[in-house]
């Protein structure tokens, strides 16, 4: 289960969210500063203290590459997924060294290799900001007035935080669609060397196949270095790690930065994903992953520039079938419907204690969504980059707005420019990762085709875009000529302008009226009367259920918690833990075949391994994409395992809460220690990890 | 570049075509009985007798599961490509014998196994009945019933021809998009039996990635029988062997069944294709590609039941894709509308030597291409079976619309059902091929899906189809209760009516109404009118040219020519034959992985190869996916090759002829000989392919 921000910003199609009924069982991702101590105590005889979630709120980090992590030694070592790391992997790698394909392993800290424009954020401080934000917006005010005035105040806050220098970060993050606004600050680093990773053969064992299925044999896992000032950083607070492990029906914690949700959303809205978001996205995520794929099959060269890339989109494109697969399933909606109409019904009884605005909410969500179907081709074409899939093109629009934005005051501004995102904006634009030009005309071919094929070829700005070439030439055209492939010539233009006469940022200023046009229709017909909207109905909730509920997933920090636990599928129970020696047999089953085949290595060292070591485990934490590489913690605040993955049924949770059949997938910490110990001789890194150093 | 009937059918986007204006160099797939004799003598200085034609058209066959092949022995041998066979190599196989991937070869007639449903067709004769299909619709006939009554005397037609008890086919063909009828009689074979196959990693040597490229080295080939009586049928037409193979620049023939072209089309048809038809296609192949590649590399048993649609999927994908990408090429626009442009000033300069309907005739097809627009979707998930992605399913229809159509005249009758094609349909409908539940429920569940998803969840029709169910749940309950999966109930309901209490009859039912009005729909405002526009415009396009071209591509025999030719790529001079021990090099290139890994038996007899034997060529014939095991004869006649595909840059020839870099590819009859005698021992078939037996 991974989550990576960008395909999950070129391909947005679900808006936010909201809080939730009151829970059930282990659901939950829950706030920092709300977490359900009451309940934890009553039914698992456990209060967390305060220092014990400050100290697993202070191990975590959110990998703004998309996943979260966790510091596990005083040195600065950070544990997470191999698939989170492996964008990193491969930015890595030579010709010569395939890392992502054949793991690495730094012997010693000169060995440790920086990565490219990785950010690491470590949450410091939550503050309730929403009094501030809302007294900037007067009742009353016009939508498109008053989405700018908010985004105004919350640049203003965020810039009053943020402090490049000391690497302070402050977001301010929207709860509940618009309920509540929390400023959150963030310890920042950017200096992240790699120190492990195993074979992606193993790490990945099962490839496509086997994600989202239980029983898994992965050791899904990656280790990276914080350096301050050259040196690896002293670590107040990280994870230790725990010599038992877990047992069955044993209470863990989960401690990460779930991506998104959907929970709170309407019907109307569910409707509107399951009629048409989730479907016009599945067509682009098919027709990439059959690109992508076919081309990464034409020679180890292509595979490695593009396989991390195809194993996301597949990702993605499984886990949006099973979301799918929930909105089409008439038991769920029915369970949703039943949620809907006990809050209409409160709203309706309770007109003192709901805002009047509650009563028309459900109105001018369901009317937005009908907009929203007359503008998802074009927004997702032009604003959402849909017709440009080109790291190329991105650069080059980056460039082109910020010569504009960068002129206007913080409350005209578009969100991403505001001056506390600058710092990370540049290490993003200024990155020396290698941009492969064969794979980028191979994407901007594909998806100027695809530009033709939505919006027809006879459309004005398809023929501007195209200029009289087809697809391809025109994409060779663009790539070939385009000079901010130099970092020199980014930088050139970040500073003075970018340069309309370069073919790249001439195509970004055709398209970049209408899409900004477009962008801001949408925020003022339908995003902010939506905002608006679920912030009455998310008051309506609190008057209902009182305020002790969670918002949906925000890829901020999130506490959830369950016990490891089996679970029954066709009448089948599965065992909640693996074996190691699984991974042989399940190997010999698929004739040890690709993406079955088992590194060297771990043929050559299987005498040596204790095959009944816990491999991977499973639970009934709440989480989703985003907690990939979140430590997972028993009551004493020590790793037990690392979140990789959820079962295929655990698909439904973007929008409802199941702990019958869904289960988060981990891999076990003795399996990391034996790994590490038997396989890697990797001693000096299984001793740091376990407090032997 | 395979052919595959189910898949064109299935997805089938465009509509027929038409007439050609002069061709140039090698164009043209040529009719048997018209064949240019004069210009072969001027440009070749050879020109074929009637004779020599009369004895490639009766050795010619037609794979009516999709592809060509022709009798290469007296003894009923049929030579075509692996990828024609595949689909019975896998019918064929076990879970204990995988036929597809290990390969086949009967050492002696009684090892030869026969066929699931498999029928061959051989044109014996060709007869213009343009002038009476004609007579039948009086002028001024309103489209719906001028429809009928064409059908009506189609039927008639092929009736009084068809000859089940003798085995003769008689179909009357389209050609020019109704500016002319032929009557084609055929002897069918259904009595088939596989004698030959190699490995498929040596047959499709370079899988997907390697498709539709060039160089290549593929030993795409594959041997069958036809019984007469039990016995092998004696035949007195069938192809020589020759010993030398062809040359580079030597004039080589292919004789085979190009599926469909739309070279006539007109602008209107060409944008319509760009704009709607195409894209809206490739979304579902990119789908189908997804979810059938993900479940297919689940496990070995799924990649037995799953890879051979897989491929044909791949295949129509990239095939598409290279159509798409011409019709998006304004260069190529260019030449379109130029042709156009000349037939219309044509018309308007001669209005006395043109039908008077020719005038009109480009409105009126730009008029229904606006119209289909509006019925794609719905005509492709309900009359298509889009939404139903199922054999069983399409048994379930066939027994429910015979039921009805039995009880109809001739006139009324859908043309499937004819009393001419009940042999064929009954051969395919009572077939004991294996149908994999779990496969099924697989396609059937995510065609649901798709149809929620196209149609939107509260479409009437949905709401009807999935009963309250979940896509999943409900395909289970359809397939997991129909009772068609049993022979003997087909047969029954075949004999006394379909029962309507079987689910997926019942389901069949739900949508025939809707479907059969949109048919109708089509038929009457959109095919008619377009029919008869496009006979205007043959006429108008034969008073211009004359009569000397050929029509577009209908799955009939056709005669394509052109010399053995290399081609530039990217500057690069492309040599037109590869040899066998290229094979060995790519396969090392690609570290002999999958799908580039060699046969052991290939490994094991390397030595014993001569590597410097010709294994592949390309040449300038005019072909497309129906060709597909067309044999390459000589001037004399003798085979010299087969096709099996066609290079990338040939993908528009669906379009337009082009012979710069266009390629037909073939399998050199010289590797075919060396490697059954060196790595199969396959001494007996070998001589007596080279008539030494």
């Amino acid at each position: 289960m991974r989550f990576r921000t960008r395909i999950l910003t070129a391909l947005a199609v679900a808006g936010l969210s909201m809080s939730t009924a009151p829970t059930h069982a282990d659901e939950g991702m829950w706030l920092f500063n709300n977490v359900p101590k009451k309940l934890l105590k009553e039914k698992y005889g456990f209060e967390p203290t305060d220092a014990w979630l400050e100290h697993l709120q202070k191990s975590s980090v959110r990998f703004n590459s998309g996943g979260s992590g966790s510091f596990v030694s005083a040195n600065g070592l950070v544990m997470t997924n191999h698939h989170v790391g492996a964008d990193d992997l491969q930015k890595l790698s030579t010709k010569e060294k395939d890392y992502l394909k054949d793991g690495f392993h730094a012997r010693t800290l000169a060995d440790e290799i920086k990565c490219k424009a990785l950010e690491l954020n470590c949450l410091q401080s939550i503050k309730d900001v929403t009094a501030e934000v809302n007294a900037a917006v007067k009742p009353g005010t016009p939508p498109g007035e008053a989405f700018k005035l908010r985004q105004a105040k919350i640049a203003e806050i965020e810039k009053g935080s943020a402090d490049e220098a000391k690497g302070v970060r402050a977001d301010v993050v929207t709860l509940y669609a618009g309920g509540a606004y929390h400023l959150y600050t963030y310890k920042k680093y950017t200096d992240i060397r790699l120190v492990f990773a195993p074979e992606k053969a193993i790490a990945f064992f099962g490839g496509d196949p086997d994600n989202f299925e239980y029983p898994r044999f992965c050791l899904d896992m990656c280790f990276f270095r914080v350096y301050e000032n050259d040196k690896p950083l002293k670590c107040e607070h990280y994870l230790k790690w725990s010599a038992a492990g877990s047992q069955d029906g044993e209470l863990t914690f989960v401690s990460g930065h779930p991506g998104r949700t959907s929970r709170q959303n309407t019907m109307a809205e569910l409707e509107y994903l399951r009629d048409t978001g989730f479907p016009f996205l599945m067509q682009r995520l098919n027709r990439m992953e059959v690109l992508i794929g076919a081309w990464v099959g034409r020679s180890e060269e292509n595979r490695q520039k593009g396989e991390d890339e195809l194993f996301g989109i597949q990702n993605s494109r499984k886990a949006r079938m099973g979301g799918l697969g929930g909105l089409l399933d008439p038991k769920i909606m029915a369970r949703k419907a039943a949620e809907e109409k006990r809050l209409k019904d409160f709203i309706t009884a309770n007109p003192d204690k709901v805002p009047a605005e509650a009563a028309k909410a459900f109105d001018i969500i369901a009317e937005g969504q009908k907009k929203r179907v007359g503008y998802i081709k074009e927004l997702t074409m032009l604003e959402g980059g849909g017709a440009f899939n080109s790291q190329l093109f991105g650069i080059a629009r980056t460039l082109l707005r910020y010569s504009e934005e960068k002129n206007k005051s913080a409350s005209e501004r578009l969100p991403e420019f505001g001056e506390a995102r600058l710092g990370s904006l540049k290490q993003q634009l200024f990155s020396d990762e290698p941009i492969h030009e064969d794979f980028e005309l191979l994407k901007l071919a594909d998806s100027l085709t695809l530009l033709a094929g939505t919006l027809g070829a006879k459309h004005e700005l398809v023929e501007k875009v195209l200029a009289g070439k087809s697809p391809k030439d025109r994409a060779f055209e663009l790539i070939s000529g385009t000079k901010v492939k130099d970092i020199a010539v980014r930088k050139k233009m970040f500073d003075s302008g970018a340069d309309e006469s370069d073919p790249m940022i001439a195509v970004a200023k055709i398209i970049d009226g209408p899409a900004r046009d477009l962008r801001r229709k949408v925020e003022t017909e339908i995003d902010e009367p939506r905002r608006q909207a679920y912030a009455a109905l998310a008051k309506a909730r609190f008057a209902m259920d009182g305020t002790g509920t969670y918002p949906d997933a925000t890829f901020t920090l999130r506490l959830a918690f369950g016990p490891v636990k089996g679970f029954t599928d066709a009448g089948q129970a599965v065992a909640p833990f693996t074996q190691i020696g699984g991974v042989y047999d399940r190997s010999k089953e698929q004739a040890n075949k690709y993406p079955f085949e088992l590194p060297k290595r771990w043929e050559e060292k299987k005498q040596s391994l204790d095959l009944k070591t816990p491999f991977n485990f499973v639970s009934t934490a709440d989480i989703i994409g985003g907690n990939s590489g979140s430590p997972v913690v028993n009551k004493n605040g020590e790793v037990v395992g690392l979140i990789f993955d959820g079962n295929i049924q655990s698909l439904v949770l973007d929008f409802i809460y199941d702990d019958s059949v869904a289960r988060a997938v981990s891999v076990d910490s003795r399996a990391m220690i034996e790994s590490l110990r038997k396989v890697y001789d990797a001693v000096d890194l299984a001793n740091e990890l376990e407090g032997k150093k």
